[in-house]
């Protein structure tokens, strides 16, 4: 039997790369997203890849909306075995200039709604004796940068949830860990590319050896595909001593 | 000058102590606390060190009275020189039962409090090139325990929050860090431990080394005075290069 | 063209399971290990693999018989793509009666060897612009336990030395990084089972729980096919931005 | 009583920095280096502090050299109650050019020698049940940069070693820490900002903040008072739970 992963925003970017993947290996797939041509782009996993594919465009910034994706889940594809948190926000300012609001819909999306998810994946997970969380945080989980005090307080957050859920899920089977990639090159990032060339006086290479890249030892971006086979190897039945941990893909950047 | 101390939750345990440490080198003190007779304790601390002390019954789970505690030192004391963001709750539930409404509480406490507290203290500090923010964290901020999904991740978000303001600080010579104690006899563990006893039909000494302090290798709560000695260092004039980190007080639970 | 790993002391326990997982993925592998019959293991990969082995019992302890392992490898199998410091002894004593000697052989063995390892293979390596640098490290790179002082140095010394390649490669396609271990069953463990369940008068569940696995919140050992799918991942050639990083599978051990 | 202190490479540096500080808080003080005129330091801080003093210039290179500056701290001074091990030597090269014997130079000086100090200086600690073992490491004992295999290895290494004294040292009351400093304005640093400034072409002021403080956020040198400050209190009677653990004060070097 093919089993089940719900992947938070996976219309674009590192979530929809992960689906791919996952659909690839046999996985139906809980799509979810805020891109106006979601339900297209789970056609077209469904298709390509030739599983079961689910479509919700929940807001994540709402408890409920949260648990009703899972729900949703369970009604459309009948059960959910892995659970992927991947669904984030940015916002970028000095603490003295950060708005309350762009904080508070930080730590609602990148964080709370990965509680209210595991939460409502749980009793699943442990009735079928198998569930396999798997945290997108970031390398902000584990280092800081200036501005971005939501983001980073958020993804340590979400490292700390994961030790919990790793210990609280030992006795059934649920294992729960965080991936931390560095700089991955998504469609957001690639449209920053030729701006931030503009406003740097730099060539696009330039900008991402020497901006984006900086505290990468490793100048080139983290490729989705490192990710989606991390993931996957987190998901495996055989992984199941595999919890807690975080799992750094980042080019160098914490080892410095 | 004196300098002026606002410490949070300072009408019992921790903060209680670490305001009779400041107050005992000589800064004058901001109270706060939800204790009845906080005004009194307040006032002793005054009568006790010879220092100004204002108090405050601010309820930290609003963002505005947050904001107005840090207005009421500035208006009451005159400045603010040293945040010590100490107020917390906890709760204690495994996933599948924790109430979203005490999820929401411990962040908003415990996390979000902080954020609002630095954030309004910062202008402050900017202008009289001089903050020390000093966030009580926990081994909870490194580590897990299971079924305190809310304070783990909480005080994981607080560790993150404390590395950004560490940078962000520097060119004002705004220094943040956290302090993460193990086990402290504070008046709230003194309760527990004749009930524990009972519960697990052991000595009160028994309960004490195989219970609440399994995970330390050192079988003695730390004492306040020690996150004292730590917090009054951290605040000097001198530690203006001590910034960013975290400083582990636990008798080597994290050790190990 | 078939890639060629060098993986040190695999002629039992870890090693051994990672070679022939490697082997099975087409690797040609260089075995070393001190097993009386070393060469039938190395023989046996051969033919039930079907790639090219080349076998030596070098003695880690001395940098010249490292450095040599290495050239033999060259000579032997044509180039080194991958190499597994894996090869490590243990001795455990309280730190007053822990006989230099020991902590000398320690330190060489677990520690240096991977210095001088690593050292003799970066030329190669570097020409070919490819290297997968791989330290079998232990939740003891991370964390410590009583009794273990050579151990858990050597361990944590591997970590700084993992995390020094992996900014070093950057320029080459050289990765390097750690694998941390909880408690694997190795038929070294495996023996000590019955006997410890005797001096513990437990049954030998008893003993695996709450004796060995203590420490992990998931009271199984870590299979060996766990670490091997860790260092398939870090060798492969897309993962050329998974660096400097210390890859834990320990049952929920550090998380707590 | 007044408490004995043996601080290794305490002729000049953080060594002398710490030495002087402890000294005047009354502590009697076993000096230790290579410096020509070590004598004479050790005399001037016996004149200015008015507290015993011992001198030896013991090669610490040789396990058994530092047995006996133990053995001397006691002849010398009665007792040992704080062993601070701060020296350490550095070299730095690609690690395909890293000489064996500088290597195993650090190795031996920066991370050995606190072993066999410590070893040494335990069964004094435990018979008066009192110990302070304060590991001068750095952020390099928690992060890397290229081309300091051995110093960051060995850093790390003492980490290690620090966390398992924590936990073996607690029934005794000795506890082992470990302060990790940043970028330290100490001679051998003064030296090299005039011929870095020349060789960059820089001003000297450019130097400090581009080239050496490159990695803190605060531009500024750790100064050696905050050390003391970190050693004074670790070594405090009252700070028998404080154990096992890293003191980072390194500028905000380690948050990003």
């Amino acid at each position: 039997m093919n089993k089940v992963a719900l992947i938070t925003g996976s219309t674009s970017g590192i979530g929809l790369g992960i689906a791919k993947h996952f659909a690839k290996k046999g996985y139906h797939i809980m799509c979810h997203g805020l891109e106006a041509n979601g339900p297209e782009i789970a056609e077209d996993i469904k298709k390509n890849y030739n599983v079961n594919v689910g479509f919700s465009n929940a807001n994540l910034i709402n408890a409920n909306e949260v648990e009703q994706l899972v729900e949703n889940t369970i009604k459309t594809l009948g059960r959910i075995d892995v659970l992927v948190n991947n669904a984030g926000i940015q916002y970028v300012a000095p603490i003295d200039e950060f708005p309350n609001s762009k904080y508070e819909a930080i730590i609602a999306i990148n964080m709370n709604a990965s509680f209210y998810a595991s939460k409502a994946a749980w009793k699943y997970m442990k009735k079928q004796s198998f569930g396999r969380i798997i945290n997108i945080s970031s390398v902000h989980g584990l280092r800081a940068s200036e501005y971005k005090t939501a983001y980073v307080t958020a993804k340590h957050g979400v490292i700390g949830m994961t030790k919990v859920l790793g210990l609280e899920g030992a006795p059934y089977n649920i294992t729960c860990n965080a991936i931390c990639p560095g700089y991955v090159r998504t469609p957001l990032v690639e449209k920053q590319i030729p701006d931030q060339a503009k406003s740097h006086n730099m060539s696009e290479e330039e900008v991402i050896t020497n901006v984006m890249l900086k505290k990468q030892a490793v100048k080139s971006f983290v490729p989705i595909e490192s990710l989606a086979d991390m993931a996957l190897l987190l998901a495996k039945e055989t992984s199941s001593t595999i919890t807690g941990s975080e799992f750094v893909l980042d080019g160098g950047w914490t080892a410095q």
